[in-house]
């Protein structure tokens, strides 16, 4: 996405390459992803390649975002809806070419039903809180972020990675796309495209562990968070075959789970 | 495939990472893979890590051979059922459990039509010559290339590998499938997954020169030839995305194609 050089795609490639005997064997993937697009920064000869398809993907969900709204309050459930709508905007592809692909992706993604769906324990913890840790995915994915955010009734802590990192969200997309008008918008302080601990900030690791319900998106968070033992749920679809193994489920699959309610 | 020890299969792919540096930009995978299964071949203390998976892709093959020459018998077109075959060799999972699951892929198999089929070039290059040259692929595949073998009724010189590599059909392969009965064997002389001809020994660069007629089975055989200005033939189904791009067909496309006939 960065280019279409290859001459520099081998150098990328090399230079990673030489870093890979340096993980750990137990390193998560974005503990490896974070040293990865170092390099590729670096080779970019920029501190936020990505930019130009994060705005992109900004602007293309806040033109949905009416309609995503409709489709809440159209729903019988809307929380539920909220959910599958904060799942969604980690499944569409914000690159499609034109407005009609998008909306017929979202038209097949509202057709999805969950394969994992803890709602009932979700809608517990939820009760007994007042104060809920979002942590984000991806640019883009913010807007539907927003439209749960909206439906849970609490106050939110909106998180996004501290750097540039892939197309992951950091706060200035979270301004972009209005979270501050619904949640406070902090950073983890870390440059991962994941949440690995070790490498947040004090004012991260103080929201954390002062949470007692926690939201995370997608994959990245998954991988550096699933094996915590705090109350969180994790909403994301299983994209790739480690991931939906290790969840006991099918690639593609849409997953509200917790392992601690 | 060679160990289940996540702590070697660490190891290998840190010295793999060691030398991708040194592979240039315009390595075929038969190239790198030579390089690659080196490694593999060191780490697994053995010259052949795979010689039991083949020996048993053999002795399967082996019991279908008959169900295969039944299905030449039964059909309107011998000799283009027999490519068809040739190209199912290269398809079914011999590692699959149980009989009844072979015979299902089987089945599968045979109802799939050629995406890419140039048989009257094949036919024609096949009246023109007394002699074929025939670059095998993979063990337990060789069974299938005899049921093609004894179709084309023209003096065969059939090349396996020179060295194990991965589940590549060897001479010890082609001997214990009694390819030996139906054609001459030779071997390629090197050890690549693939035919790189700069590797390759004097005896068979002969036959290669020398050649009118050339069949290369599999993925390997195309990614070291295709660019070669000789009458090739290439049997394979493309099994990855590069490949497919390359042939202008889609993944899982079942191919016979020559670019020089």
């Amino acid at each position: 996405m960065v280019t279409q050089d290859e001459v520099k795609q081998k150098k990328v490639l090399n230079e990673i390459a030489k870093v890979v005997p340096q993980f750990p064997l137990d390193s998560t993937p974005p503990e490896m992803g974070r040293i990865i697009h170092k390099i590729v920064r670096q080779f970019a000869n920029s501190n936020d390649p990505y930019k130009k398809l994060k705005d992109k993907y900004n602007r293309i969900a806040l033109e949905l975002y009416p309609e995503l709204k409709k489709k809440v309050r159209e729903a019988d459930d809307s929380l539920l809806i909220a959910i599958k709508i904060a799942i969604i905007g980690n499944i569409i592809d914000f690159g499609v070419p034109g407005k009609f692909d998008i909306e017929k992706e979202l038209r097949n993604a509202f057709q999805q039903d969950f394969a994992m769906l803890n709602y009932s324990e979700f809608k517990k913890a939820l009760r007994k809180t007042n104060e809920v840790l979002y942590i984000a995915d991806n640019a883009g994915e913010v807007v539907f972020d927003r439209v749960l955010i909206e439906e849970l009734n609490k106050k939110v802590i909106y998180v996004t990675r501290g750097k540039p990192i892939i197309n992951d969200a950091t706060v200035d997309d979270a301004l972009f796309c209005g979270i501050d008008k619904v949640a406070k918008v902090i950073s983890s302080g870390s440059d991962a495209p994941g949440t690995v601990l070790s490498h947040c900030s004090d004012e991260f690791l103080n929201y954390y562990n002062e949470a007692k319900l926690i939201i995370a998106k997608g994959q990245g968070n998954y991988e550096t968070l699933s094996e915590e033992k705090k109350s969180i749920f994790f909403l994301l679809k299983a994209k790739c075959p480690v991931i939906a193994r290790d969840l006991g489920c099918k690639t593609g699959d849409m997953i509200l789970k917790t392992f601690k309610a």
